[in-house]
């Protein structure tokens, strides 16, 4: 049976309307008291697995889901063997360099050699300064990053900005954006080529029925 | 002023019950309500900061706290440049592998070689299969790891049990442990040598206290 492997969190809301818009309901995933993490649509067509943002990639580079939903921001951190198909139009936030207001710095050419950034998204962030050619320390924290600068851990941080509430809450202001990041949807390679479960027909109905989105965003 | 680092999460309750018996009082953590990260105690003596359990090393590696509660777990896979002082008795659970149950495999040994292993840890995992001397691919995922051998990508978890819940209703069974976990007291190694806020004794006072949490559970 086809599986879509959806994010939890921001994207996942987003992911199952544009879903249902093709037929394939998922929405018991938005029960509050679903604690199912594999469920089959109504129609009995494709199986919907629940996993974290991150994990989404795993899932469809091993094909246990022949689909997937998931971040700009995981696919480039993660640089996961899948094929990737359209960009959804929605779940827009940006990948950015941050520090604190009162900081001299006002853009990431400017932080000193060797200083130290810290950020969940490590690859991209030693790809950007590597780019750069600006040599710094990254530190790899899981959450919280703004409290990096706000310690005196670290001079500067990289990660998502989406409303930007975070960082202005903090007192931090962003000096450079890597990328702008929506959600994308992405298959299994092998699966894709051998057109498993209808795979072509399904990629091309989500593609065509996220364009509204994605042109009202633009 | 001298920094502690606080766990979010299971630990975050017994480890600020363990630092008011010493007199410092950081509930104010536990207010629905709090947003705050770092907040100072009522005696302003020392300040805490709410950190996922994986960034707790981190800011007591760079010296950013000087102490920091944290579970065995994370010590094992992350292997941070701390010094481990206390074991402080709360937060019991283990590292194991699980299997489906009805899989013929009944201990870690009898899984073919090459077989998939889903983990968070996959440091942990690494080892014990090294040691063991079983050739094993891991597969990091984030969360859910229980999802790997039901969905067909894994034969096999490493992974925290705590009341072995989670594995029942997925259907698993531990087949070996890892090692036992529980809460310790760390400490940046440096201020402890100088003795920075007086450390010993909180590192003392500490410890002390959480002598009869330990005897409670063992």
């Amino acid at each position: 049976m086809l599986t879509v492997a959806l994010p939890k969190g921001a994207l996942l809301k987003d992911s199952i309307r544009l879903l249902q818009s093709v037929g394939l309901d998922f929405s018991a995933f938005l029960d509050s008291g679903n604690r199912q993490l594999q469920i089959q649509d109504p129609t009995q067509t494709a199986q919907g697995l629940l996993v974290r943002a991150q994990d989404v990639p795993v899932y469809v580079e091993y094909g246990q889901a022949q689909l997937g939903i998931v971040g700009f921001d995981v696919l480039q951190e993660k640089k996961p063997q899948v094929a990737q198909f359209a960009d959804l139009g929605f779940g827009h936030c940006r990948m950015s360099v941050a520090v604190p207001s009162q900081s001299p710095y006002r853009s990431a050419m400017e932080l000193p050699p060797n200083c130290r950034v810290a950020s969940k998204f490590v690859h991209c962030a030693h790809d950007f300064f590597s780019k750069i050619d600006l040599p710094v320390e990254i530190i790899p924290l899981y959450g919280s990053v703004e409290l990096g600068p706000i310690t005196g851990m670290s001079e500067a941080i990289v990660d998502l900005v989406s409303t930007g509430r975070t960082l202005k809450e903090n007192g931090l202001i962003e000096l450079d954006c890597l990328y702008d990041s929506t959600a994308r949807l992405i298959a299994h390679p092998l699966s894709y080529r051998l057109n498993q479960y209808n795979l072509e027909h399904w990629l091309n109905e989500i593609s065509k029925n996220s364009q509204p989105l994605a042109a009202k965003a633009s």
